[in-house]
C-alpha cells in the first residue's frame, strides 16, 4: 500500500520529530528490501490501556468500577456499613478507603469482580459502561479515548501490524468495550485476571469467577503475558508509566528493528499533566531511561492537535 | 465465497454422513440469512492436538521429546545414574519410568522444560523435531499430522474461521512448529505452561523458564483456556479423548449454532486403533455421551481416504 497515503492518516499528530519517528519506522519495516524490513506475520504492536490509549485519572477507571459496584450490591450486604473498606466507600470518605491499603483495594476487588459467571460478569461491565460518567468530563468513560492513538492503531494496522492491549487491567473488564473503542478484538486484549472455573450448574456449563488472583499483567508481568498470549516479541510497544517499563526494556532488546513509545501527560488544560509525583500513572524510572534506551517520549500538549473527539 | 467450491476441498474425507454434517454447519453458519448464521468475527474453531490434528501413539510425542532430552542431558547429570525416573530412562526401561508415577514424570518435565530462556527453549524443541523419528512410522514427527484434519482446517479458514489450537500439550513446544504443520500462528496456540519470569542477564532482558506448573490446559482446564486466550466461546471444537470432554460441553452449550467432532482411532492398519482401554488419549465417556450431546464421530478408518500425507 502507499505508505505516503497511510502517514497523512496520523492527521491529529502535529509535525514534529515524534509523529517523523513513528512513520520512519513504519516506512522502514514496511518495505521490501529495506534493511529494516519485518515480515507481516511479525508486525507485532502492544498498546497499554490506562494513560496510554484512554484516561486514567483521577482514579483508574476499574477503580471506579469497583466503587460504583460496592454501592449497587450494599443492599445485599449489610455487613458492609461496619466493615472497612466498605464502610468508607459507602460513606464517601476516600481517604478511608485509601488507608485500607492493597490489602482493602484487593478485598474490593474480589467481592465486586468474583462470584459469577464470566458471561454475567460480561453484562455487569457492559451496564456500567453504558451508566457510569467521568467525575471531571461527565462523559461515558468510553469517550475518554485518545483519537491521536486511534488513529495511531489504525495507522498501523492499515500497515500489516496486528495490534494488542497489554494493561495491568482486568483482561474482563476491558474485553467487553475494546473492539468498540479501539477495532480491538478480545482476542488481543491481554489483562490481569482472576481464577475461573469450569462448573456445571444443573447440568449446564458454566465458568465461574473466583476470589483469587490468576495472574498481574504489570511490570515485570507484561512481557511474561505477551510471551504468554502471543508467543512471538513485539516490533512496537507504547505505554505511559513505570508499570510498562520492563515491556519496553524486553521488546526494544529484541535483536531487530523495533520502537517504543511513551505518552507523556504534559497537558492539564485538555487532560492531565503528571508523571514522578502521582500515584496514579507514574512515570520516573521509564522517563529517566529514555534518552539513552531510544524510547520517544509524546509531549500530549505539543505533539497531539487534539485529545478527545468530543473536544470543538 | 462460493461454498461448493470450498466444500470440494474435503476431498480426503468419503462421502457420508460424517462429511456431511461438516459440510452441512459450515453452510448454515456461513449463509447470510439464514437462522443459524454466525457472524465472522464468531466463527472460532478449537482443536485438540494430540490424537486430534496427528498422532499421539504409542507415547505422546512430547513425552518422547523429554525421554531424549534426558539422553541428551545425562553427561552433565552424573547423579542421574543413580536417582530415578533418571536411571530407567538411562537403563531404556519404560516400567521403570512407569512405576515413578506422576510425580517422576513431572519431575523429568521440570528437569527437560526448565532453567533456559524461552528463546533457547524454542531452539532446543526445533533442533529435537529436525532429527528425532517416530518409532513405528520411521520418520519426523510433523510428518504424522492427519490430512483430513488439515483439510478441516483450510476448509474452516476459507470460511472465514479463525483456526485454534487447544491442547493438553506445551505451549511452548507446540509454537515452533504449529504453523508450518497447520497454518496456525503461536498466538493462536494454547496449552500447558510453566511459570516464566522476566530477568536481567548482563543488563539484557530475558524470559527464563521456572520449573513450576503455571496452567494445565486439560480437561475442565481447557474451557478456561480458550476464555483466558480467545475471550469468547468457539462454535467449533475437535477433539479425541476424554480430556476434550468439558471443552467439548461447554462449547456445545454456546446457545447457538455448534458442532463438535470427536476423531475415533478406528485404523490400526494405517494409524492406531484404541479408545476405551488406553492410557495415552483414553476415549470413554465423551463416546458414551456423543449420540445425546449430538457430537459426532469421526470413524477414522471408514471416514477417511488417508491418514498421512506419505502413504502412497
Amino acid at each position: 500500500m502507499p505508505l505516503a497515503a497511510q502517514a497523512e492518516d496520523l492527521a491529529t499528530w502535529n509535525d514534529g520529530p515524534t509523529r517523523k519517528a513513528i512513520i520512519d519506522f513504519v516506512k522502514d519495516v514496511t518495505t521490501q528490501g529495506d534493511p529494516k524490513f519485518v515480515p507481516v506475520e511479525d508486525r507485532i504492536a502492544v498498546f497499554d490501556n490506562d494513560g496510554t490509549l484512554w484516561t486514567e485519572h483521577p482514579i483508574y477507571f476499574q477503580f471506579a468500577f469497583m466503587l460504583d459496584r460496592v454501592k449497587a450490591l450494599a443492599p445485599e450486604h449489610p455487613e458492609w456499613k461496619e466493615n472497612e473498606p466498605f464502610k468508607s466507600i459507602l460513606a464517601g470518605d476516600m481517604k478511608g478507603v485509601e488507608a485500607s491499603g492493597e490489602k482493602g483495594i484487593m478485598e474490593i476487588g474480589m467481592e465486586t469482580h468474583a462470584g459469577m459467571s464470566t458471561d454475567a460478569f460480561q453484562k455487569i461491565v457492559s451496564d456500567w459502561f453504558a451508566t457510569a460518567r467521568h467525575p471531571k468530563f461527565k462523559r461515558p468513560y468510553n469517550d475518554l479515548t485518545f483519537v491521536p492513538m486511534r488513529e495511531l492503531l489504525d495507522f498501523l494496522r492499515a500497515n500489516g501490524f496486528k495490534t494488542y492491549i497489554v494493561s495491568g487491567g482486568g483482561i474482563e473488564f476491558m474485553r467487553p468495550q475494546t473492539d468498540q473503542m479501539y477495532g480491538i478484538p478480545p482476542e488481543q486484549v491481554i489483562g490481569s485476571s482472576i481464577v475461573t472455573k469450569y462448573v456445571l450448574k444443573d447440568d449446564i456449563p458454566y465458568l465461574m469467577r473466583e476470589p483469587k488472583v490468576n495472574f498481574i499483567d504489570d511490570g515485570p508481568g507484561k512481557p511474561v503475558g505477551i510471551n504468554n498470549h502471543i508467543g512471538r516479541r513485539p516490533i512496537f510497544v507504547a505505554g505511559n508509566s513505570d508499570g510498562d517499563y520492563e515491556m519496553l526494556r524486553w521488546v526494544t532488546a529484541r535483536g531487530g528493528p523495533s520502537l517504543g513509545i511513551i505518552v507523556h501527560h504534559t497537558d492539564s488544560a485538555r487532560e492531565y499533566a503528571y508523571d514522578r509525583d502521582t500515584k496514579v500513572g507514574r512515570l520516573d524510572k521509564a522517563m529517566t531511561e529514555a534518552p539513552e534506551r531510544g524510547w520517544v517520549l509524546v509531549d500530549m500538549k505539543n505533539d497531539w492537535k487534539k485529545v478527545y473527539d468530543f473536544e470543538k
